[in-house]
């Protein structure tokens, strides 16, 4: 695996990517040291599968350290203390957790646990004064996650959520291209997001831990993506919900939605959000000079596209690593990152969602004021 | 450019293929010599540039001869006359062609005008016994089409309308590879068709001749496409406009229209139909097994597409050069190609559109029943 350093040194020569790291790249365009000393320290809430992930690609950040754990399983605390040397004084369970305000060696806690537990998770570590990381979607609703908007702000703790692909190099450079013209006006946006979730049992098709279903899983991706690679703001959106399986997907759990975005410049965004497709992770934009692909669009592994430039050449590194580093310069420095990754950004997806879910159940156009 | 029988004799070697021409293949598999003296006499009515591409390409037809012209501009006539060794007794104005009927040396009518004409051309050619080919859209809806279906069968000739991809080797590999069960169970289709459109004084944006926009023309292959790619029949239709340039694109002309359509399998199909935007021709087909695509999908140039079993390499031979010697055999002998091609299927096209635009002014979800 690339070390972030190793990274930065290898994209060092590309000023195509001057605009897409602000964190690591001073106004005059040079590669800036990494400040001394400046390094955030997490504690993550929640130690499934994807907490792993972020815990592993966190080894290789510069300006984040993973320091704490907080489990509901004290075998799992006593596993991530060894594997990551995290020393036992910063290990909560959840129901000690609120002591976390009397650890100075935590700044951030990093909320990975079901949808429906972020909103309480996150009034408690705002409460206890530490800045919060959330996993996406911040929230269940456009309701929870104004409350925790505004329970982060009364508490004076930052809190963002973790879209990684808004530092992912391939999708900042289309960005980037997008803003410099080279697409000219854009029009047309297709996300197809979906996979074959597996185990019915798990908490993602239980409504009341996810809110939801595929939407709130995947289709968020295609959500988030309309926005940042059109750059504008949804005014309308529609929807249709099919199901084959209601024994797999219960009510209030989707299992297929296609759903439209319409935006005021004229551009419009169809979209598919399934749990029971394979292989379905692109992004298509189109402009009336030029267009952007990528496919995988957001998995996990190295993004693959193009864009009437070319093909999109950027060494992989994990994106959980571009993101923590990226989060640090936004948390101790004020950093503005390419895309918001806070609070009000994540609000918005919540706000479609919401209104994706009113449609399919209205069957008409809801209209949307972001 | 390659003549059908070179054609042939270079895909003969292809199993795969021998599912999809149902003209040169008997029931046994084996590749039928061309019956001999089995050719379809053809007048193209209305001598326009696609009228060009269908009379070049109808001279590498075996079993089609372009042999009169229909035209209310007298110095085409001769310049086709000329061009096609067409004798000038085959030459009609349109005030004459009504005796087109005392003529023993044409079987067939190709209607090539504008959209809104092709119900009184083809009523015309139909009423003087003459088997009809009209171009698609059959008609500009399903109240006409059904007409034209109807008056075709009182006269007892026969009306097939131009749908020259069901006779494209690579797609018809596709509907074979579905057909196969290789993609299993088929749950979506993405269909993107467009382009930027001149010239704002054509005929195509003007709605008494055209009989709408982008969908008519363009967004038809895209309707055509979701029912033989997914091979069912949709069962509803919701629809979405945007329109950026209501100057160029009036009342009645649509410009971009996002459509979707639900099968009773649980598939579903989502679709743009645009005249704003360029190099959009795309059809993809994802089933819980594999998927299927096409880039170019409906263009007339060579068509690209790669399935879950890989790339398909099937020679390009132009469509009208194909389409018109399987048409010959429909004609002559009864032959079912793969996907029909005559009035009854593409009033279903109509009659989706038809929904299109309902669900577009309602706002709702059309319920469809073909």
């Amino acid at each position: 695996m690339h070390s972030r350093r190793e990274f930065l040194r290898k994209v060092s020569a590309s000023s195509m990517l001057l605009s897409g790291l602000p964190w690591t790249i001073s106004a005059s365009g040079d590669l800036e040291s990494p400040p001394q000393g400046k390094v955030i320290r997490v504690a993550i809430m929640g130690l499934g599968s994807y907490a792993s992930r972020v815990a592993n690609a966190m080894q290789d950040c510069t300006h984040a350290k993973l320091v704490g754990a907080i489990s509901g399983t004290p075998q799992k605390l006593k596993d991530w203390q060894n594997k990551y040397g995290i020393p036992e004084k910063n290990c909560y369970h959840y129901n000690d957790f609120d002591s976390i305000k009397n650890n100075p060696d935590i700044d951030v806690v990093y909320v990975i646990t079901p949808n429906a537990l972020h909103r309480p998770h996150v009034l408690q570590a705002a409460s206890a004064g530490k800045h919060v990381i959330c996993e996406k979607p911040m929230a269940i609703n456009a309701k929870e996650g104004q409350e925790m908007i505004d329970a982060c702000k009364k508490a004076k703790v930052k809190l963002l959520v973790g879209y990684r692909m808004h530092f992912e190099p391939k999708t900042l450079e289309i960005i980037r291209q997008r803003e410099a013209g080279i697409y000219g006006k854009v029009l047309y946006f297709n996300g197809q997001s979906g996979f074959v979730i597996g185990d019915p049992k798990q908490w993602r098709l239980n409504k009341e831990l996810s809110g939801g279903g595929a939407m709130m899983d995947i289709g968020i991706y295609s959500v988030n993506g309309a926005r940042y690679m059109i750059g504008e703001e949804p005014i309308w959106v529609t929807a249709e919900e099919t199901k084959t399986n209601p024994l797999k997907f219960k009510e209030g759990v989707d299992e297929t939605i296609l759903f439209q975005l319409g935006f005021a410049g004229g551009a419009v965004a169809s979209c598919l959000s399934t749990y029971s497709m394979n292989n379905l992770d692109k992004f298509f934009l189109n402009g009336e000079k030029g267009f952007a692909e990528l496919n995988p669009a957001t998995g996990y592994g190295p993004i693959e596209g193009r864009t009437s430039l070319g093909e999109l050449n950027f060494p992989h590194v994990a994106h959980q690593t571009l993101q923590l580093d990226e989060m640090a310069g936004i948390l101790l420095e004020d950093r503005k990152p390419v895309v918001a990754v806070d609070g009000e950004e994540a609000l918005k997806d919540l706000k479609i969602i919401d209104a994706i879910y009113r449609a399919v159940k209205s069957g008409k156009k809801e209209t949307l004021n972001l």
